[in-house]
Parts: C-alpha cells; structure tokens; sequence
C-alpha cells in the first residue's frame, strides 16, 4: 500500500490504508474510529477499561517517506520481499512493520489467553513525515466532539516503536531525547551590495560580523556560549555513565563510517555522552554575497545563517531562546541590523531509569528477544514524546525493533522478519508486564 | 558604435569601434598598429620620439560595459544625447570619453602648436570590461614580432584617465591604489550531510569551523589577524592624513547614503584613511548547508567562502598568502580538512607626491581646470598601473575628468560636456608640462 502522505497523487492509496488499519482493529474487537483532519486521518482505536489495571497509548503512523530514487531499489518498493530472512519495501521499518507489531501482540494476545490484562489505546497517524497537522490539531482540542482528546487518549504510559535496537541482537529501550530550539539569524549592513575596494574597511561587513557572532556562540571545548545554557542542564550521574561506557561503542569504527581524523566536541565527556545527552550548537546554513565561481569583490550588504541548539532534559527552549537574544544584542558590531527569527523549539525528554514502566519493558523485552536490553538515549528529538508528556502528563517507552542499518527513508528499507517476529512477541509480554504497574 | 566586449553578439560593432579609433590614430599622422589578440585587438599608435624630451604611454579602453537594463535608460544608450550639459550614453566616461580626451588633445595640440613636445604611445585596448586577456597576452610578450613589447611601448610615465575627480569642480590625481589578494576556502568535514540530532557534538561542524577560523583573521578592532600582516605597510605620512584631513569628508552624509548607523573599520585612522590606505579584510561570499526557507536539522559536510584583503603599498601579495596559509593550518580544528585556492593577487600603488611627473600633472590640471587638484588615493585596484610598474619599471598618473556619480556600469551613464572639454584642454597642457621634466 503506496501510503505516501507527503503526495498528493496518492491520497486515495493513503485512505485505503487507514481503512484497512481500521477494519483490523474492528476485526479485533477495538472500538474503533476514523478521525477526520486537516489533512490524513488519524486512525483510533481502545479496547475496555481493565479495573485497576493501567490504560497503555500505542502512538504509530501508517504513512511512508516516499521511495525515490526508484532505480535504486533491488525489488520494487510497494513490492514487499523477502531475501535473506528480512522483508524489503518502503514501511518496512518506518514506521508499518514496527507499528503493526502492537497490532499484531493484541491480537496474540485476544487469541491466545482472552481479554488484554490491560487497557490499549491506539493512535495512529498519517502525516508523521509530512509535518503532521493535523495530530497537531487534534492534541489541541480542535476536533473534540462529545469527549476532549485529553480525556479520550488519557493513558498511564506511552509506547512507540518507531526507532531501532542498539545492534543486531542487541534491544534497547531508548529512555531519553534531546530537545531543540532553532533560529535564523538576519544580518543586514549597507542598503546595497558595495565594491570591496571602494567601501571595504569603512563600513561593517555582515558576513565578517555573521562569522564573529556565530563563532562567539561556541568556544574551542565546544561549551556553547549562550549566558546560563548550562545552568538547568540535568547532569549525566554515573549509573548513566557506566551504562553508556559498557556499550562497547567504537570511536575508530565510527572515524571510519564518517570519513574523518579526529571527532570533536565539548571536552570531557566520551562520544556517546555527546551524541545522547549534552548539549550542542550547530550552524545548519549559512550564506552570504557571492557563491557562484570564480572572484567577486563584494562586501555583501546581507548576511544570513541558520544555527540550532539541541537541548538536554530539563533546559527550558524558551529560556535559552531569551538568553540569546540578549547575548547577540551585545555581540552585534556597530552599522549593523540583526533579525532572530525563532523557529522550532522543543525540550528534551527522559524517562526515569528507576520507573516501573522502565522495568516493565525491561522484563518483557528479556522475555520476548531472550537478552536484556541496554538502555540508550537518542540525540535526536520526538515532538510527540513531549506532547504526550505536556497534555497527559505521561511517559513514553520507545522501544524500536528495527536496526540503524534498515534504510530507513532510503532506497531498499528493510526489516528482519526474526526483529519482526520477536516485536510482536515482546508486544504481548509487554502487556502482562504493564499489567503488573 | 555598441562596443559591448563581452557579449559576442556585438564582435562586429566593437571591430568597427576599433577600427575607428585607428583610423583617427591615422588621421593625426601617428604610426599606427591594429594589434590582434585572442580577444578584441589592441590599437596602439604612436608619435616620433622626441630627443631630450621623455615618453608618455596613455592607456584606456574602447570597450563598454553592457548596458541592461535597458528600461532604465532615459534616452537610449548607443543614441548619445545632451541633457543639461550632459551627455547620456554607455561609456560617456567609462572609459570612450575619458580616452577620447587624450586624442582630441593630441589632435588639438597638432593643430594650434605643431609638433607634440613629448613622444606620444596610445595603448588601447577592447576587453577591459571583460577580464583583459588580450592585453595581458600582449604584455606577456605572446603577440612580439620584430620589437619586444617591453621596448615597444617603453616609456617614461603612463597616464590613465579612468576614474573621477574628487567632486564637481574639483579636480583629483589619484596618486595610490590598493592592491588585493583573494582567496577561496573549503572545508571538509564528514562523508556527507549528517542529522544534526544523530550526530552533532560528535564530529566538528565544518560551518561552525568556518566562522571559527574567519572570526580569527580579524580583531574587533578590525585589525587582520594573519601573522605579519603590517609588517611591511607603507604607513601614511602627516602630509598625506593632512592632505586627506583637509578634503572635508564627511562620515554623516557618507552613513546616510549607505544607511547605516555607525561607520566601523581599524580604529586609530579616519574613514578616508581606512579606505584609501588601510589594508582591510573583508568575506566576499559564504555558504554551507540548507540556505532555504524554513528549518532543516543538517550537520553540513561542508563549508566555504570567499574572502579577500585590499593591501597596501609595499605588502606583499605572496608574502600575505604564505603567512596566510600557515595561521590557516594552525586554526583548523580536528576532523577538518581544508582546502585554501588563491585567486588573483596584486600589490599596492603609490606615486610620490614629491615626484615630478606629479608636479607636471598638477600643474596641467591647474591650467585647464583653472583649480588645483587634490591627491586621493582609491581603495580599488587597477591591475594595468601593476603591470606597466612591473613590466616598464614606471608609473602611472591616473587624471579623471569624471564624477563619481556618472553612472559608471549603471543604467544613465553620463559625463558633463564641461568637465570633457576641460579634460581636453588638461591633456594639450600635460603634454607641455610633461615636456619639462
């Protein structure tokens, strides 16, 4: 099923996909229904309040990433195939075979023992990779009928399978993210583009300022500069630490895949510690005057960069987007404008090492793939983990049975029919586990 | 007569324009050469050498810039036409009317005196617009045939008129230019484009590397930073900030018409010192990563710019490069490679004040003008003066008739008939004052 949300010329494919989705939770009993939005439908789904039992929320979504570039692809793409052990087609991994693993654990679960020893909500959506509105308007109250969604998707805990194990025999639970807060930054000095030779040296030039002020933001320990970026910063403790250090990960292997001599960043703390729980600043874009071959002898009137911070739990986007405001006030040279443009901003997240929930997916996993997992953080950001979090104030396992190799959003995405098979496992035990919170 | 050099479309017209220049060269009884290049032909006439007296080679060029766009033009641009003492046409000073002067003095000189006083080397070239191939060939020796270039058009002083006066009535000599070297840096940093999330504060960001290593090569000061830079500076002696001083510059208007609030540049030195005779350093072009709208979270593989430093008489071009290119080596931070491509490169320009060439210029000017003239220096570079210092060992007396705001390279080119006719009458009195030295 071509579920390709972000194109238009396969909207019908995309309904019929949620239709089927919908069908399979009626065929399992689910009360089941199709949530209309601004854009693809959001497909619901909750079997019975359990008494004394938690309600779980199984957030996934049924769209894909389109697959160019097509020739590319060894079978094609909307083809589902198997070689070597593992299925082939675009979904795969992201998020259908993952989030259909759940789908599949209840119906395990209804067939094998009867009724679900907890209550499942299901909330999937279709426009995970285009932007995802209308989820947006939804978690906002905006298609509210009888019941607000707050009530209507209440839960005790979140589970989303939609990121991957540590390695192949290796499951993890990923128990933190980081956050984010994005900025364009506008400089503009003279009112026109002026002859180097015949200007340069009297005016500010805003490429000059644009590298001043960007190379002011992070020193040489790569310790970001923003006054106060530190302060609310929830530290690494040494149970984190030692977890991170026991993972055998390899800073040469990873020299090697990159391409590069040395890695870098803030001092002190080991790759991993970087990658999954400090904070960083990155320039994403930058551009100025002239780009084209050759030599041109401008001094550009305009200057421009876009540059973001990924965050660590507990740092506050608003409060890092305030501090910075300030900071380029002070380090803006004389002669020129300076425009912030806020983008984006969103904190980090971090499940306790020590909640229940955390040991009720540890247990099911062991029981499920026969290997306990490893606990990881991700230094990537999940907006969804942090609207569960602000609206229901819940928790989210993520628990991925997908590999980092599985071509996610690439030609040839795949997935491991074993990784396969133990998810739907793992699924059902997970079940019994929450039961037991 | 279109002479519009770098558009091929108009090879004929600017043939035809050329070939009217030599037949004017004829007319006046020089000996006359239509030298062909790779590009447009060279015209180049001369005078008989004059026993006792020295040799003057006047340079210009019988190429215009393109005109576009075109719906901005008043009248249009091949169609010259007089308006309020001015006339309107592409290349009305740049540079057919300033040239021109130098025939039309030559030619009046002929018929009110007789005999020139000076030998007289016309060196005209039709690509000065466009990069200058031809010329530089010729220069090169590539188009010798019975005289080497060097004894051909061997002289005792040059004269271009190819740039202005200081403003309206008040006529300048242009006794020093700056020189430039330019450059073009890469950086490298991983294989390729990474998730800003998945990989940041691992590997160094090759943008923020390259705002790192660009704020390093100038001060808040703005003094450039490269090891050695001022070392060998020709500073500006009291007569010559005095001189300057005394132009009555102003930074006020001079804000207003670039509309900015502050003026900056190397402290310790006026806005005219900076820009006639402080070397600079100024970002000609940046980019790295996503330049588009909205927000892209990409770690950029790499990163680029274009910069440059005007340089002062006496710098070294070469001398500035090496010195460049190890504190570049020194500031490139780990994972990084750098790549450093050195564009062109030209020294500084300065005639003494004291020189007597200048005493005849300036004595010249008077007469015709009927105002003396002040020195300026320019902060752009005129590559041709480096050539005929470095090939003929002498120098140049750069004499605009021109204002600043003659809409050079701009829709409404113009040139009042006042200051042409007057430039006419300089070029007869040069040629007498050049006569006594």
């Amino acid at each position: 099923m071509p579920s390709i949300g972000t194109d238009s010329a396969y909207d019908k494919e995309v309904r019929q996909t949620a239709d089927w989705l919908a069908d399979k939770f009626r065929e399992l009993g689910l009360k089941t229904e199709m949530i209309e939005t601004c854009g693809h439908p959001l497909v619901y789904a909750e079997s019975p309040k359990v008494e004394g039992a938690p309600t779980v929320l199984v957030y996934g979504h049924y769209d894909v990433q389109p697959p160019d570039p097509l020739e590319l692809w060894e079978t094609p793409p909307f083809e589902p195939t198997v070689r070597d052990g593992k299925v082939f087609a675009r979904g795969a991994t992201d998020d259908k075979g993952q989030m259909i693993t759940h789908v599949f654990g209840v119906e395990t679960y209804l067939k094998t023992r009867g009724d679900l020893p907890v209550q499942v909500k299901f909330l999937i959506e279709g426009e995970e990779e285009s932007g995802g509105a209308g989820l947006k308007a939804f978690l906002n109250g905006e298609y509210d009928a009888d019941v607000p969604v707050k009530k209507k998707i209440s839960a005790d805990i979140a589970v989303i399978s939609d990121c991957s194990q540590y390695g192949p025999g290796q499951p993890a639970i990923t128990y933190g993210l980081k956050g984010i807060t994005y900025f364009q930054l506008n400089l503009t000095g003279p009112n026109r583009d002026l002859h180097s030779g015949g200007f340069g040296g009297t005016v500010t030039n805003p490429a000059n300022a644009l590298c001043k002020i960007l190379a002011a933001l992070i020193d040489n320990d790569g310790r970001v500069q923003i006054p106060g970026f530190y302060d609310d910063v929830l530290p690494l403790d040494e149970r984190e630490r030692a977890q991170f250090a026991s993972l055998g990960f390899s800073d040469e292997e990873y020299k090697q895949e990159l391409e590069v001599d040395e890695l870098a960043g803030e001092t002190g703390f080991t790759t991993l510690e970087r990658r999954w729980a400090r904070p960083t600043f990155d320039i994403n874009g930058l551009w100025s005057g002239y780009q084209g071959e050759g030599a041109k002898t401008v001094l550009p009137a305009k200057a421009g960069a876009k540059f973001s911070c990924r965050l660590v739990p507990n740092q506050d986007p608003q409060v890092v987007q305030e501090n910075l405001k300030k900071f380029l006030d002070e380090l803006c040279p004389p002669g020129i404008k300076l425009e912030l443009l806020p983008y984006h901003g969103a904190p980090g997240f971090v499940l306790s090492l020590d909640s229940p929930f955390m040991d009720a997916a540890s247990r099911a996993i062991e029981q499920g793939f026969g290997t306990k997992p490893v606990f990881v953080r991700s230094g990537g950001s999940i907006p969804v983990v942090v609207d569960f979090s602000q609206l229901l104030g819940i928790d989210t396992l993520l628990l991925g049975w997908g590999q980092d190799d599985d071509n996610l959003h690439s030609p040839n995405e795949k997935f491991s029919l074993n990784d396969f098979h133990l998810g739907i496992k793992t699924s059902c035990f997970l079940l019994d586990e929450l039961a037991k919170c």
